[in-house]
C-alpha cells in the first residue's frame, strides 16, 4: 500500500490523481491534499478519502474551509503548510500538480524528504532546472514526470541507453489556434482560446497550449528532466495524440509510447513506478484509428516555441522570468485585462529588459520570478 | 571487440550482417562464416572478412569451394561442420541466418556452447520453441531476435515489465498479395509472388509473405521468444513498415519501436546488444511521413495466418509438421511444380494426417520435419 500527498488536489491533474487512486484502493492511501482557494472541493475530499494532514495556500480562506471540514482535521497554512505535507514523513509518493512557480519551494521541500515525486508542474523545473535536478540526484529523491509528453519520454528511455539517446521527438496536438489563421488570433473568444482539442485541462495550461508556450516549456523541462540538450528535442505535432513523445537512438530506432489520451494513465505510471499494475483505462483501438500524422509546428504563428528555446539556451535566470512573466500575462488574459495576442508579446518585452544573472540561487530565481510578474502588471496596466 | 560467427553469410541477411560488420569495423570482427551453397560468394567472403573457420553445408560443392578459395583455409563440412562453427570457441555471437529446419541444430550447438545469439531463423522456434528455449535458459545463453518484428519487440520489453504484457502487437505490411483479389491468386506470376513491397529478402520468406504463412510462423515464434501466449498476439497491418512492433501493458502504455526499415537496423542492434552504437543507417524523417495506418489482416484470403494459430495451440509436433511442410511446398513451388494457392492446401492437408506427439523431444521433432518434407513430394508427384 503506497502512501500519497497531493499538492494540488482541486486542481485538474489533482482530481483526476484522486480519480485513479479511487479506482485501485487496495494499492494506495490518500495520507496528504493541499489546495489554494476552493475550499469546497477541499472539504469533500478531505471528507472521501480521509487524510491525515491538510494544507491551503490562500490564507484568508483558512476559517471558512474549518468551518466546511465537519471533524476537527489538522490543517495548514500557507506556502509553508504546502511545503510541510510536501515532506509529511508518512508519505511515499509526493503528486505535486500546483500550478505555475508556486509549486518550486514545495517541490524542494519534497526533494529534501527524499519523497518518490510524481511531478505535474513544469514551471518549476524551466525555472530551477539545474538546482532541482543536482538537489534530486544527491539526495537520491526520484522525480517521474506525470505530463503525458515527459511521461512517455521516461518510459521509452531506460537507464543504460540514456548516453546513447541521438533526439527526442516532443510531441504536440498543435493546441487549439492550430489550423487558424493568424490575422484572426485578434479576435479570439476566450472559449475557443480554452477549447483543446484533446486534453481537458486546467484553465493556465490551456492558454498556454494556445499560444504553445507550452510546448515551448515543456522543451525546456525535458532537456532538464533528461539531461539532454534543448537542440536534441524536436517538437513534432500530431493532431490525433497518439503517439505520446519518442526517443531516437544514435542506432537508429526510436521508442515510442502510445495510449488513449486520458491523464489516468500517466498519473497511474507515476504512482505505480517502478511497477506496471492492472487498470480497466481504456484501451487504443487500432481497428478505430484510420491513420497518424506529423507535421512541423507553425513557429512564425507560435513565436512563443522559438522564444523558448532561445531562453534555454540563454539559461541563469531567463527561463524563470520567462515562466514567471508569462504566468502573469496568461492570468491578466484570463482577467480579460489584456489581449490574447499580447501575453507573448509582454513575455518578449519583459525578457528583452532583463539582467541575467548566471548560476542563479534559489533565492535569486524566487526574485526573478516575483519581479518579472511585477514588470508584466506595470506594463500591463498602462494598456 | 566483439567476435562475430556467421552461419548462413550468403543468404539476405548474412549479407546484410557482413554489411553491419564492414560499417563498424573497430567493434566487430568476423571469426567463422558457413554457406550452403554458393561457394563463389562465400570464397569471396573469406577473402575478404579473413575468418579462421568456414563451413560449407551441401558437400557435393567441398572440392569446388577448396579449389576457389585462394588460401589453405580450414573448411568444415556438412550440418556437422555448421554446428561446429556455431560453437566455435573464438566467437562471442553466433548469427543465425540459415534457412528453415536446418537451423535447428546448429542452433542448439550454439546454445549449448553459451553463445549470444543474434537469431534470424524463426523454423526452429516454431517447431523446437520449448526445448531451445528452456535449454537457453538453463546454459544462460541470450538469444536476441533479428526478424524486424521481433527485434522490436525484444527492444519494447523491459526485463522488469515482462509479467504485465497484455498484448503484443506483431505489425505486417501484408504482403504482396494484400489488395489482390483472390480470385486471381491461381495466375499470379512469381515474381508478383516474390515482389515484397518494402522488404528485399530471400525467396523462401518472400514466398512466405505472399502466403501470409510467414505472418503466423511470427506468431509462434514470438509466443515462444517472448512467454506470451498466442491468444495475447495480434497481428496488425501497417502497410507503411514505420512501426515494427508494439507492446501493451496492462496499464494501458504500450511502447513502440519504430525505425527506416532496413535490416541492418535490427542487425546492429543485436550484435551490439546490450549497448547502443553509432550508426549512420538512414534516419525516419518525420515531415516525410504523411501518415500512418493500420488494418486487420484477411483471414479469408490468407488462410495460412488462422492455421498458424490453430497448429499453435495444438502444441506437440505440430508445429514442426507445419514448418516442414510449409518449407517442403514452399521449394516445389520455386521449382514450378506446384501452383501459389497449392502451397497452404498441402499444407493443411500433411497436418490434417499428423500424429501428435505431445512434448516431443528434439529427434522426435526432426523426424516430424523429415517425415512431413516426404508426405508433401508423395501428396505433390501426383499433381
Amino acid at each position: 500500500m503506497k502512501r500519497i500527498a497531493i499538492l494540488g488536489s482541486t486542481g485538474s491533474v489533482g482530481r483526476s490523481a484522486l480519480g485513479v487512486i479511487s479506482g485501485h484502493k487496495s494499492a494506495f492511501r490518500v495520507v496528504g491534499l493541499t489546495a489554494n482557494r476552493n475550499i469546497e472541493l477541499l472539504a469533500r475530499q478531505a471528507k472521501r478519502f480521509n487524510p491525515r494532514l491538510l494544507a491551503l495556500g490562500d490564507i484568508s480562506r483558512y476559517g471558512a474551509l474549518k468551518k466546511a471540514l465537519k471533524d476537527p482535521r489538522k490543517v495548514l497554512k500557507g506556502l509553508d503548510g504546502v511545503s510541510e505535507v510536501a515532506s509529511m514523513p508518512d508519505a511515499d509518493i509526493i503528486v505535486v500538480a500546483l500550478s505555475g512557480a508556486s509549486a518550486l519551494l514545495p517541490l524542494i521541500s519534497a526533494i529534501r524528504a527524499k519523497k518518490t515525486i510524481a511531478l505535474a508542474n513544469k514551471e518549476s523545473v524551466v525555472a530551477a532546472g539545474p538546482i532541482i535536478m543536482g538537489m534530486a540526484r544527491s539526495r537520491g529523491a526520484k522525480i517521474v514526470p506525470i505530463d503525458s509528453e515527459h511521461n512517455s519520454i521516461f518510459q521509452c528511455m531506460n537507464e543504460k541507453d540514456k548516453a546513447a539517446v541521438s533526439k527526442i521527438f516532443l510531441m504536440g496536438t498543435g493546441g487549439p489556434l492550430k489550423n487558424v489563421p493568424k490575422n484572426l488570433f485578434e479576435k479570439l473568444k476566450r472559449r475557443q482560446v480554452l477549447a483543446h482539442p484533446v486534453w481537458k485541462m486546467g484553465k493556465k495550461i490551456s492558454v498556454d497550449s494556445a499560444t504553445m508556450m507550452n510546448k515551448g516549456l515543456e522543451v525546456i523541462e525535458a532537456s532538464h528532466l533528461f539531461g539532454v540538450s534543448t537542440s536534441k528535442i524536436e517538437v513534432l505535432l500530431h493532431p490525433e495524440a497518439i503517439i505520446h513523445s519518442m526517443v531516437e537512438f544514435t542506432d537508429g530506432n526510436i521508442i515510442a509510447n502510445l495510449f488513449h489520451p486520458d491523464m489516468k494513465v500517466p498519473i497511474l505510471y507515476a504512482l505505480n513506478y517502478p511497477e506496471r499494475s492492472e487498470s480497466r483505462i481504456r484501451r487504443l483501438d487500432f481497428s478505430k484509428i484510420k491513420n497518424i500524422s506529423f507535421q512541423k509546428p507553425n513557429v512564425e504563428n507560435f513565436p512563443a516555441l522559438g522564444l523558448c528555446y532561445r531562453m534555454a539556451k540563454k539559461g541563469g535566470t531567463y527561463p524563470a522570468c520567462l515562466t514567471g512573466a508569462n504566468e502573469e500575462a496568461v492570468r491578466l488574459y484570463l482577467e480579460g485585462k489584456i489581449k490574447f495576442t499580447a501575453i507573448v508579446s509582454v513575455v518578449e518585452k519583459i525578457l528583452s529588459r532583463h539582467k541575467n544573472i548566471k548560476n542563479p540561487s534559489l533565492d535569486e530565481i524566487l526574485h526573478t520570478d516575483k519581479e518579472a510578474k511585477e514588470e508584466v502588471r506595470k506594463l500591463c496596466s498602462r494598456f
